[in-house]
């Protein structure tokens, strides 16, 4: 919400500013008494789109008429907690109020909706009204739709990602080059963000990592860091770690970068929407904001991740190829195996018990989360231009061995202020629940999102202690009778959800050696 | 919102139900206060959809969480106007609070969003969760979005009616034959129900037709009609002036009639979406809902209509064509003249005045509103079984010329009840601005969409003295200087606004008598 200079118009009277505490979460909402004077005579509607001026200030909001003086009196412009913030001026302010002019991009909007093309002008001008809250939930909707599918081309998709980067910060690091890396998603506990950082970072490139919470998913690379560590960090105390220490693990919601991707999210998600062009646009305007310069992205394939099969990972990363380029940013995109869960545990606390177990190169640590950090950190490692293609894994294999991943990633821990965690003895879910085979055989597949889903279900990632715990992998023979996975929760109500979930479906198959699907990837 | 039998889950405490005064317009909120043991347990957020009970009902909300005790209580469930009143119990009565469970239909929904061809079924399911309000406005979005432009085929368009028709009550008159008709909208002063409707039903013919107020227009018929009687009739009431009257001009709001389109067409309107799909639904679906067995459908051609040209007319004609032939109803579809504005006046009063004039055979009625009336009740009377093709016009001149239209137009009016109301001296707004010729010529062109929209900044419909009275209209020879129309207003502010547009267009073209554009049409 910016502020721009405040005009007034003459014989709009000035209203008393109020706080109403209420909570509308992102979205603004302005309260005016029904008898109110300028209600009455600006002929608004109740959710009509109302501009809210104080003090030089403007913000937009939806109006509600209240009934009751106790809320608002009729001299009083009543506006929720987070608007009021934004407004900056304390109660009692004088404030105005007047009917929102339509966003100018409008007309580009519609165009989209009839399905033309956009120029980069359109894209700016829509992404910047976005980005600035003038757009409805019903007119944000439909242009994430009307953009859904094919139906941006992939200049389109450069014109996007480009204005979304304008619309915030953006960040420089004055350092020739700043790596970042990012998983596309879809597996469970693909924490490797948590050892690539600490491990690149203690080889001496900055690395600043920056992860979203997790949404639909049971642990985002925050909601893990924050059982070891204070995630939400104020921006320049985040610089500042950066700077000390090459690298941190950070929440990214305060740090103003492609704003207008959180807002574009807020109904993507909803919708279950993950077009192509919104995937690319939605990463790479993100890292490129950060301030990287080399990027590493991993695209998981296998039968129930995000991406099935390697022509359509070949057209998304060619479409993520291109826009990077136009960008001016270095890509390396991997495809990687995303067949299964990745590591042991699902869920904020067991993933981050699995990456202290790498980093301590403990005789339990997954071997399938080291590996494959190992080699994202040494793809990342050969962005260094002192470095042979081929010899990043090796030197990212000495850091981690030799325990300076380890001292690194403390160091990050205690700069951003430590928690009291014991990965010796982590604080699980104590109501539990085992799921074993029903009869011998080898396993063939382990459904990721049926196993996303059962540890959602427990609780995860706002239980932080709740999830799946996987004591048997692909391939693995198991007898019958044996257990294949351990759910863990808190709450009873939480463990009978998940209960009922695993007895519709529990994510794994069992068959015979052969029938285990091969997946030709790189690493 | 319907009500459904209370099923009490253990372990969630009831709250005590209290009327917040806040109006949100058609969303229902619900209020919790954030140290409410609920509101914790449950891990809602704000904005989160909740199932409120009460006493066997259930209604589905937004959350609001609120940190004033005066709003309301950590033991209290609060709940706006409108959701108060749908659950029909005293404040302070018990009531509880779950998280939502996700509307069924949702699966179909993104298999839409996908591109996806829907069944019967699915339409039914979709709509039938839109018209129980289970839809967020994204959700909603998405599906008009998904469903524009050619993403509906012809059967699909006929499932959605269907299931639109099956959302609501369907009335039955127990009459063989059921008059309506209906314009696909877009031409300014377009009056032809409030003189077809007394015609036919003074010949003898059931016409119970209900109108929507104007959402983009600068009048609808219930916003001209309530300029002289009541149209926000009881139900009841309604039917029984039907009864005894033939027909009624009634506001159609109370009558639940196809509801889901009332839900759809908050989401349309604001992004001015108006597929050939979705118009054919909505329009069809109220008018069997409101058990009419025959339908005149007028749609307009012209430069500045809603239909461009004969080729896009008759690709509509034939989809309407083909769904109410599915549906079982009558349908005649008639293509008019769309080039100009109807009548003389643009705005609630002076379109009434338009209209009365033409039942008193006054000598200033604008005879293309004569006209085209005539024709459209001709095209009714002929449908019934002992009038001949062609014999309609000649049957709907008399009832008009000798007197009885007006007659029975003034019953209805008594009966819906009258307003106080002078068509020879209308309340036409006091602030006036004329436009003139720039230079001598014919009038070639007068754009409906400039006309409609200098009325409305003038302040129709809000304003219903407010509007435009056109003095010259197509193929009118013009001097310079000469009055082109008048702009009526009521507040300076209003005359001001029009007065910019009328700066910016004025809506008429002057030149040659050989450049007024020809349409071919019927009548």
């Amino acid at each position: 919400m910016s502020a721009q200079p405040e005009q007034e118009t003459p014989g709009r009277d000035s209203l008393m500013l109020r706080r109403v505490a209420i909570d509308t979460y992102r979205e603004n909402v302005a309260y005016l008494h029904r008898d109110c004077a300028v209600y009455r005579a600006e002929g608004f509607q109740a959710l009509s789109k109302v501009e809210v001026r104080a003090n030089g200030k403007r913000i937009l909001a939806t109006l509600n008429v209240v009934d009751d003086a106790a809320i608002v009196g009729c001299n009083q412009l009543g506006v929720s907690e987070d608007a009021f913030v934004q407004l900056e001026v304390p109660d009692g302010h004088p404030a105005s109020v007047s009917q929102a002019e339509p966003p100018e991009s409008i007309p580009a909007l519609f165009r989209k909706i009839n399905g033309e093309r956009l120029t980069r002008a359109d894209f700016h001008a829509i992404v910047g009204d976005i980005a600035q809250h003038r757009y409805s939930k019903i007119e944000l909707t439909a242009f994430v739709v009307a953009s859904n599918r094919s139906e941006l081309d992939r200049e389109e998709v450069f014109f996007l990602t480009e204005a979304m980067v304008a619309s915030g910060r953006r960040l420089d690091w004055h350092e020739p080059l700043v790596v970042d890396k990012h998983c596309i998603g879809g597996i469970p506990g693909n924490r490797t963000s948590m050892l690539v950082v600490p491990i690149v970072a203690a080889y001496g490139l900055v690395f600043p990592k920056t992860s979203s919470r997790a949404i639909t998913s049971p642990a985002g690379t925050a909601d893990t860091m924050e059982v070891l560590a204070t995630v939400e960090l104020p921006f320049d105390r985040l610089t500042e770690i950066v700077r000390t220490h090459r690298g941190c693990l950070a929440w990214g919601g305060t740090a103003n970068l492609s704003p207008a991707d959180d807002v574009l999210i807020s109904v993507e998600r909803p919708l279950a929407l993950d077009s192509p062009g919104q995937m690319v646009a939605s990463i790479l305007s993100k890292k490129i904001a950060a301030g990287a310069t080399h990027l590493v992205l991993d695209i998981p394939i296998g039968p129930t991740a995000k991406v099935r099969s390697m022509p359509e990972a070949q057209r998304l990363r060619r479409l993520f190829e291109y826009v990077a380029q136009r960008l001016h940013l270095s890509l390396d995109v991997v495809i990687t195996d995303g067949r299964q869960p990745v590591g042991q545990g699902v869920g904020p606390v067991l993933e981050a018990r699995d990456v202290m177990r790498v980093l301590e190169n403990h005789p339990d640590a997954p071997n399938d989360l080291r590996q494959k950090s190992l080699r994202l950190a040494g793809r990342l490692i050969e962005c260094s231009p002192d470095v042979r293609g081929g010899d990043g894994f090796g030197i990212a294999r000495d850091i981690l061995d030799s325990g300076r991943a380890l001292a690194q990633m403390q160091a990050i821990i205690e700069a951003q202020g430590s928690r009291d965690f014991d990965h010796h003895h982590p604080a699980l879910g104590v109501l539990t629940l085992e799921v074993t085979a029903a009869q011998a055989g080898v396993v063939t597949g382990i459904d990721n999102l049926q196993i996303a889903q059962i540890a959602r279900l427990a609780g995860a990632p706002k239980v932080q202690g709740a999830g799946v715990d996987l004591l048997r992998k692909l391939g693995d023979a198991v007898r019958a009778g044996e257990t294949l996975y351990r759910v863990h929760a808190s709450y009873p109500a939480d463990l009978e959800f998940a209960r009922q979930a695993c007895l519709r479906f529990n994510g794994f198959s069992l068959g015979h050696a052969d029938q285990v699907p091969h997946v030709f990837v790189e690493f």
